[in-house]
Formats: structure tokens, C-alpha cells, sequence
């Protein structure tokens, strides 16, 4: 069963954070408390999920800008280096994002990067020289990671079936088969809003969650042992968190590595382990035009805040929106929201 | 004044975090729940304090294992570099630590590694080439910061007064004029045990705190406008936090980066925000004789836990045990901790 | 055309720098003066060249001391990050290689990746994650570089087929279309002995060489558009260079990281203009025992020297036993070295 | 005694190496082929030469279009760390200069840069935190340098006495009492001027030449013991390069730092060997106002060239205009370079 898009087709069911109560931070969100706040940022998903030892899938993030220019200020930010993420390098030297953003399973990143390259070319027919990024987590605790089952159709289908609006979240793309926290997790989102030197600003947060350590809502630590008897027994390998952040904020390169760095240490907020065998990167870009005068240092502090409160609400929303699922022996368990906030303080 | 130990001179009457049940983590402390806990490695302060306008000072962390070699296993992370850290390049070159951490304010570090170099200089009489380490946080909100009143005497009063035992905490050395989180902060430190294939480590922190944010005490938010009537207001400017990393665990330059890396993020654990104008940065470096095997790295990440409940924990005895100081036209006030735990959940 | 080493099978008739007299630097070759050298290093190529306008293949490095551990000490050194390194960010974290080291044309680098996973996987039926290492220049200038030739059974071949010896030089494997300087170029290898503290020590170099500049040997600068008229003229795009260094001595990965950096400064000695659009890259790796006591820093320099001198020497065997090539429009004529060296002073 | 500008007031006698017909690459130079040819940059002196065993100095890099903002754009590139650059890390954060940059010798540099906090304080009444950018090389081998002679009135002569002009070079400031290359060396300059998108640009290079390797004269090794019998014997100790690149070019820190990158690569022009002890460290900065557009990174190669140009020319300038100089039982011989050229093909 491949589904383009998780949400629109099957509703879960399950809420985001916010729709229980819990609320990261002081500042707005956009309007869809999404990623996909930011003007021109679309998503798609392909979901590859076959009930049995399948789940997996691809997450397209697309800045429409990058069609005009194919260069948007960009930067990575290695949290942990236990990763194999595509593309970085070039993005260090030249500071550019050149191609939309992939997010896959470990084992199957370079098809992911070679399919991307298949559509980057299509649009250019002239280039000679792309540098496409793609990034991973290791989905092989729920799904039979060795078999490699994403196609270049797969991630083009991501990529063309990319849209604005409210993405899937939870089971979906390329979080269908992750793990968080002792919990099943996916694909969350979610976005603030404020103004910066009398501009108005959005940040949005995407992330595919798949790391170690002990659920903590606003603070208070769940463990998952405590809430599903049998839950985070077994421990995944490689764990992994990918975070993409848009902005429309104009910032270059060396701006956009601050807030990236910021990304990786809001996932200590929910309680993030980092572990050893965690690959946790960062990729911060900014869709603003190239000749918005840049925001100055000393005016980043509140986006920084901002991209922080939208990544740990992401990283909620990643696991809230999540179900049950089943694969290679393992149980992933949705977490019990109910019952969390029931024992909250 | 200058005491060369706050605390083993002028007991402040206040408590470290465990001592009033806060305690971090599940991995037991050393015997002094002090960076002192790791063999060899001795603190000394010296404390300038009139009771006016001048409350800073200079701490040192002495390992007695340099005085064999000179050249122990360290490595810099830099969190966010807006700070005056001396001697990191070379750190990052040869992977070792040439000389003690002297830690001061920020206009008088070029000062206080001055007298470090003099310091080795002495201890090293054939040498040609040093590489100090300082470090600096900006005590100017209390203290007034370009009288630089740090002499090469106050230097080497704390790197000849370094002693094991508990170190002084709170507003003492390279911490009397700190505030973080809202509150008067100042110099804490905390210790971990525990075993990596069969080798016991030891792991201590030590900070310097001077840092904006929401005071988060286990995961509780304790904005300190609520707590006490008309702190946080002002900002202090420059938020630094220094943050010293001492284990006994054979690691080599590469794996110490990967513990320095956690230091920093630790910080988010007590509300760190993070902002712009922090220099955050974290040093580790390891007493193992260069003989012993090196830990692999799939065993570290229990020790990457210690190191963060460490810093953790030494971030709020950083807290807890500084008293109120005016200076500057400005109070930096004492958590309220009774008051905190009471309104705890 | 597809042949899996140039050199063995189809002689250019082109001889080597040293055998025209030119030798670089005072050390001794190894007995192949090759990356071969180091024991248990393996190259093999498979060269697609069909006479028109598909000049291009893989090249892979296989240590065979990778199969034991699959773990060797490593290091990346970016020169200028206008390149698709994959691989680079856990090498970065971990400092080891997971993988032997393929080379291809750019827009081949994700396939190739891709191709180099399953022949680890084969070879770890149980593993869930590998990091593998796959470089890149581009060969657009002479080849049909948008076709993308390169299979998995290309790559296979090319691993498979590595064999000790001495590998095939010039317009072989992933050098078959890249030109340097202005001239034809394609691989080179070369390598030298020392003795640090007693210890004999190889270490061998292995160029894909692409890249700007005027030709420099020895000192002397040769311009292409002298020796050949209408040599030099258009410019190819994505000059690139990967330099692949192999030793027995026990290093870790901070000490290989220097190496690999020397790697970079040396191409400035065959006259390399470091162009914006190069991706000049270095890989190190050793394949000491992990039991082996590492090499002090301060013994290195001789062995810094040996590698600059085996990538000098490696930069001038891919030019001279390059043989002229045409494709895609273009010409990449092979050096004169008859005219040179007549010319030299 | 103690000279504020050695050239002004000591003629050597030597000459500059383009006087005596070596021009490096095909750039025009600026006026005064020096870095003040870049509007703005001013250079001053101190140098200590007591006859015996004190050879050492100050030199200041003043850009005076600091003043208005206390921010220019630039960026530090670490070649090989072996070095005690004090400013790294702000730099490498924020992208700014914040101060003059000040070079001397190793055992002062923490000395000249609490002097250089001096200097900017007194011209910012207001400012509490004031990152200070200080480098250094180790001029022990003909100098007492354990004496650390260097006081704040000798950092703030050079800063309050740096002027426009052609800066003094040679046995002068900084480079006093420094060895390149077997030969007695010291301070360098060189400029070019080249158009990039009908935009005037100016890149200025300053060194202070202090390491090993092999003289090499537009690519001719000229070994010290073949021109001066005794000559290179001894090793100095700890040989490192400073180098500063000013332009006037619209750069930020990120295209400032590919510069810096390859102002070391072009150290190994001149035959440096790039050694485990040598502090190699290139600071890049930029003069233009911060309103103009930034030139674009593909049309930086000509800029490259002509930094590495500027380099290499500084660095024989630094060669060609020292005197023979004996201290600390050493003598760095003036290379000889009648002979020299005399005996070039």
C-alpha cells in the first residue's frame, strides 16, 4: 500500500499536541502551525506500509523559491554526526541549498539522492552539476530496512505530490516505520510567528523523529515503561533525528547554522538521550528574497526561541499523531495521551 | 577582599541541589559530587568581592596528571562562540591540554592566561612554547567589568590554592558576579560514577554560569519574575556559560568532543535560551594514563548521560548556593528555592 | 567498451614522472610506487569508454584489513567543499571508514554509493547501518555526463576486480574523462617509505585529478596553451580533485586528518588554481592494527613531507599517462612530455 | 631600542623581491604592492633590537573603516594549529573583526592582546565586551623570548603609529626576530588589483614568516645550506605563519574564510613543509560598506589568484628584506639573494 499523502487519505484520529492542551512556549504559531507556513514551502509523502515488515517511506520538503534561483541560503548542523546524510559538504563551502530536501530510511538514502537528482535534472536540462540533500534515519526497528524497497518513483511521487497545507504527520513518509523515545513517532510539525525588527518573520519546523531517550512533555519526564507495560524494552539501532527548518527570514548561511544549531538542542526539551548511534542533523534554510538586507545578529535571540518552541512542538507532534504499528517482531506503541495527561501535574 | 576559597572561608548558608532532594539522573554522584571527585583534578578560587562594585574572580582547575606529561586528551566545543575563549585552536589541532583552565571575567582573560603563562612558565623551565587555556563569562552586570581588576597574583592564588575537597560554589572565584537564568548564579559543580566494561569512571562538571533563560528545575519552568518581585528585569549583557568537563575515562581528543558536545547540551535542561550573545562553551578533557585502552565509542553514551546530569546538576548548585549581590546599580537575586520547591508539583 | 583495468589490459604506451626522469622529493617508493603499496590496499577500475562520448567509470580503494573490523581509523579533509562527497559527516564523528572508498562522475555518485551498499551488505548479512564513502569529480568536459552510465554491476566489478599491483593510471576507471590543467589527466598513484621511531612506515596516494590551473613540474610552469596549441582553451566545468591516502602507520583519526590536509596543499605544487568550482577533497585512512601505540604528533613531519610528495608525484602520473581524448565537442589533449621535458631548464 | 617603524627610520638596504625581477603571476599589484594599498588599512611597528638577545616586536593591522562600526566582515582559516591566536572563535560565530589585529611574538600574545583591549576600550567608553584579535609566532630561536619583553606601551605604539604607506618589512615588528624557510625572515607585504563584475578590487596580504621548509623562488628550491654554508642547520622552534589578507572586495565571512584557505595553500609556493610545530593561521577581512552587494562566489577565482599571488610575494618579500640577524647564540642569515637569482635557470 503506497498513500501520497498519510493524513489527507487516513485520519488517524489521533491530535497534535497543541489540540491537548499542550503549548510550547509564548509565541503564535502560523496559521496551520506548520512548516508549510512558511510561503512557498510545500511537503509530500509517500508511504510504503504493507501491514506486515514494511514501513517506510519518503518525506519531500520543496521550496518553490528554489525553482527561481536554485540557490537558497542554507546550512547543516551535525548534532551528532552517526548519520549519512547527503549533500553537506558543498552546502558548508558555498552556504546554498540547490535541490528540494529528502528525507528516507537509512539504506535506502542514496536511491533517495539519485531519484532527487533524476527530478533536479528534469527541471534543469542544462546543468552539468547538482548537489542533492538527502538524510535518513534508520527505520529497520519496524521495517525490513535490508530490502531497500524505496524506488525512484517513490521519491518522485514525494516530490511531485508536494503541497501546501497541513502535512501528514505520524505515520507518514518517511516516518511511517520510526521510533522516539520508547514510542512509535513519524513526521511532526510546526511553526511560530513573530516580528523582527518591524518584520514579520515565520520559522517552521519538519522533523523525522527516531532517537533514544525518556518522553518529556513540558517538563515532565514519561517514561514509556511506566505508561505501556513492555514499551521501550528492545532499543532500536541508530537512532536518528532529521530537522529541517524553513524561514522566510532573510538570513544567510552562517545565520541559518545558528538556528540549525538551535534545532539540535530543543531535542534535549522531550527528553532526547543523545546517544552514541544517533544521527541528529539540522538543515536550516531561508526563502527570502536575495536582496532583503539581512536580520542582524543581535536580533536573532526571539528566532531563536522561535525555532526552538517549533521543534520541540514538532517532536510532540511527530509522536502524538503516531499509532500503534507493528513490524520485525517489534511493537512501536502510540503514546497514551489520555493517560499522560491524566498523570500530568 | 579576596578570599582564595569562598566556601571553605564564608559558609553562605545555603544548599546544593540534592541537598534539598533535587536530584538529577540515576547515576550516583562521587563522594563529593564535585568535579574534585575525579582523581587529581584540584579547584582553586580567588574571589573579589568589596561589597560594592567589584565582585568577580578567577577559578582554576588544576589536573595534577599535566604536571607528568603536559599534555593530557581535551577538546573545545564551542556551543555558540560569542565568547573570548584563549587556546582553543590549538586544542583542536593536537587534542591536548598544555596548561590548567584558568576561568575570569571577560576583560580579564587576556590578563589571567597571561599568568598562566606564568604559571607553566615557572613549573617549566626549559619550554619555549605554552598553550593557556582561559576561559571568561561577562560579569559587567554586578561587577564593574573595565576597572579589569584581575592581577597575575589573584591568578596565581588560584592556581596555587587548588585543592581537592569540595570546591567552593555560588558566588565565588570566576562566578561572584554571575547571574543566570534571572537569578545571582555563580560557580557549581556535580560528579557521576558509573562502570563501562568493567572500568569504573568518574565524570565531573564544573561551570561558570552567566546565562539567560527560564530557570527550569526538572522540568519545571520558575520564571524568576514570579518568584521574586522585580528580578529578570534588566538584562545582563554577554550571557556566557564556561563549562569544564574532567573524567577518568581513557578517551582520546575525538571522544572528549563528543562528551563537550553534551555539556552543551545539558544546558537547555535548566532553561537555557541559548541567545545570541552567549559564549557557551565547554572543555573535556581526561586524566587516563596514556596507556589505557580507549573506550569504543558504542560504550559512551551512558557516559554521555552522566556528563549531561552533571552539568545539570552543577548548573542548579551554581544557582542554589549563590547569595544576593548588588552591584552596578543592579541585584542579582538568590533563587528563592524554598519557595520553589514548596510551589513544585 | 567496458574494461576493468585499463592498464593491465590495453598499454597506453605512456610512461610514468619518475620514469622521465622526474622525481619528486628525497624519500623512497614503495616497490610499486603505487597506493598498492600499502599492504593489503587493493584498487581496481572499470572504465567505460565507447570512443565517442561516454568517457568516464569507477575507481574503487578496497583495504582488505576493512573486512576484519570494518572499522579503519579515517579522516576527510575538505579543500574546497564544491563537491558530493558522500559519506563525510561520520567519518567526521566516528573517525572511522566503514567502507572501501569508491570514485566516479558527479552526477554517478548516488548510484555508486548505492552500489557500494550492496556489495557491504552482501559482505554483512546482519548489519542494519553501513556509512558508504563515494567521491566524485566531474567528467562533463569529454563525457556525456546527464546519461549517467554507471550501473551497480560497474561498481561491483570495479570492487571485485581490485587487485594489488600496480593499478592503471591515466584514462582508466573514474579518470577517464577528467582532465587537469589543462591537459588530459585521469588516476595517478605514487607512494613512499620512512622509518618514524623506529618503525617502518608506507604511505600512498591515489588521485582522480580534474581540476584548473597551469601546469607546474617540478617548479616549472608549463602552460597547456604553449606546449599544445589550442590546448587550454575552454574551460571544463566542476574542476574537482579526490586524493585518497592510505598508510600502515598507526594513526587515529585526528592525525589523519592532518595528513589529509597536507594531501589538499599539495596539488598547489602541480600548479592547481584551488578554483571556485572544485571539489578538492582528501580521504586518510590507516591500516595499522587497532593495537598498535599511535605515532606522537611530533614525529609526523617527515611522514607530512611523504605525503606531499606521493600526491605531488601521484598528480603528475595521472597527467602523463593520460592519453588524448575527445568527447562531448571537446579535446583534452595529453601532456607532451617529450616537449616538456626538452624544455625544461 | 626600540624603532616604531623599522623601514622609515632603518633603510636595510635589501630590496623587494619585484625590484629584483621576481613578479609573481600575472595581477597588477596596488601603488605600494603592500596591503595598505587597500584604502584604509593602515600598518604600524614596534620593534624591540637590543643588538644581543632581543629580536621581537609588535605589528598592528588598523583598518579604519573599523571605527565606524566596529564590525567588519572576516573570517579565520586555521592551516595547522600548532599556534595561541587569540579571537578565533567570535570571528568564527558572528563573522566580525571587532578590533585591530595585532601580531608578536608566542610568550607575549597574551600580553598584546590585553594591551589591544587597552586601545579599543579608550575608543569605546561605553563597551563592555570587546573581542580582541591577537597572533603570533615563536621567535625563540634569536630571541630570549622566556624574557616576554613586550609591554602595552610597545602594542599601543604599533596601533597609535600605523599608518598609510608602504609598511617597513623584514627585520621589523613582529617579524624581528623570525626564520622562514632556513633564512633569517620577518614581516612581508604584497598587493593586486584585479576587476570582478566591473567592480575595483584590492587584496592585500601582511605575513610574519616563521617556518621550515625549503626556499623556492617562483618555483626553484633554493636549500639554505647550498647558499650559506652553515645556514639552516639548527630547527627553530614551533615555526608558524601569520597571515593577513585585507580588500576592499564586498565579502562575507563565509567567502572571506575561502580566501583565508587560500592563503595558506599558497605558503606551500614558496616551499613551506607545513610541519606538525607550525601555527599557520590566515585572517581574512573586508573593508567594503556593509550596504554593498556581496560579489558572488563564481566569480571569485580571479580573487583566489589573487590572494595567493599577493601571498607568495609577501612571503619573499618577508625573505628578500631581512638582515642577517644573530641572538640566542643563533644566526638567521639574510638570504643571499645575488646569488640566488644569479644562479636561477
Amino acid at each position: 500500500m503506497t498513500r501520497p499523502d498519510g493524513d489527507h487519505g487516513v485520519p488517524s484520529g489521533r491530535v497534535r499536541a497543541r489540540e491537548l492542551g499542550v503549548v510550547v512556549g509564548g509565541l503564535p504559531t502560523g496559521p496551520l502551525n506548520a512548516i508549510t507556513d512558511v510561503e512557498g514551502v510545500l511537503v509530500g509523502h509517500t508511504t510504503l506500509d504493507d501491514g506486515a515488515d514494511l514501513h517506510t517511506g519518503v518525506t519531500a520538503i520543496v521550496p518553490e523559491q528554489l525553482f527561481a534561483t536554485w540557490r537558497l541560503p542554507a546550512a547543516v548542523e551535525v548534532g551528532n554526526g552517526y548519520g549519512k546524510l547527503v549533500g553537506s559538504t558543498q552546502i558548508d563551502e558555498l552556504g546554498v541549498l540547490e535541490s528540494p530536501i529528502v528525507l528516507t530510511g537509512t539504506l535506502s538514502v542514496y536511491r533517495a539522492a539519485d531519484a532527487l537528482l533524476s527530478y533536479v535534472m528534469r527541471l534543469r536540462p542544462d546543468g552539468l552539476s547538482f548537489n542533492c540533500v538527502a538524510g535518513e534515519t534508520n527505520d529497520g526497528f519496524l521495517s525490513d530496512i535490508r530490502r531497500r524497497p524505496i524506488t525512484e518513483r517513490h521519491v518522485l511521487d514525494a516530490l511531485e505530490g508536494a503541497a501546501s497545507g497541513l502535512p501528514g504527520e505520524g505515520c507518514v513518509g518517511a516516518g511511517t516505520g520510526t521510533t522516539a523515545l520508547g514510542f512509535k513517532a513519524g513526521i511532526g510539525t510546526s511553526s511560530r510567528r513573530l516580528v523582527i525588527e518591524g518584520v514579520p518573520v515565520t520559522a517552521g519546523a519538519l522533523v523525522q523523529a527516531n532517537f533514544g531517550g525518556v518522553l518529556t512533555v513540558q517538563g515532565v519526564p514519561m517514561p514509556a515503561a511506566e505508561l505501556v507495560p513492555g514499551a521501550g524494552g528492545a532499543e532500536p539501532p541508530g537512532n536518528s533525528c532529521m530537522i529541517v527548518i524553513a524561514t522566510d527570514a532573510p538570513l544567510d548561511a552562517r545565520r541559518l547554522g545558528r538556528l540549525a544549531r538551535r534545532a539540535i538542542f530543543a531535542m534535549g526539551r522531550v527528553g532526547a538521550s543523545y546517544s552514541n548511534g544517533s544521527g541528529d542533523y539540522a538543515i536550516a534554510f531561508s526563502t527570502a528574497p536575495a536582496s532583503s538586507p539581512l536580520l542582524p545578529d543581535e536580533t536573532l535571540s526571539p528566532l531563536f526561541t522561535a525555532v526552538m518552541d517549533a521543534v520541540e512542538e514538532a517532536l510532540l507532534n511527530s509522536l502524538f499523531k503516531a499509532t500503534t504499528t507493528t513490524g520485525q517482531g517489534h511493537t512501536g506503541h502510540a503514546v497514551p495521551y489520555d493517560r499522560l495527561l491524566r498523570e500530568r501535574p
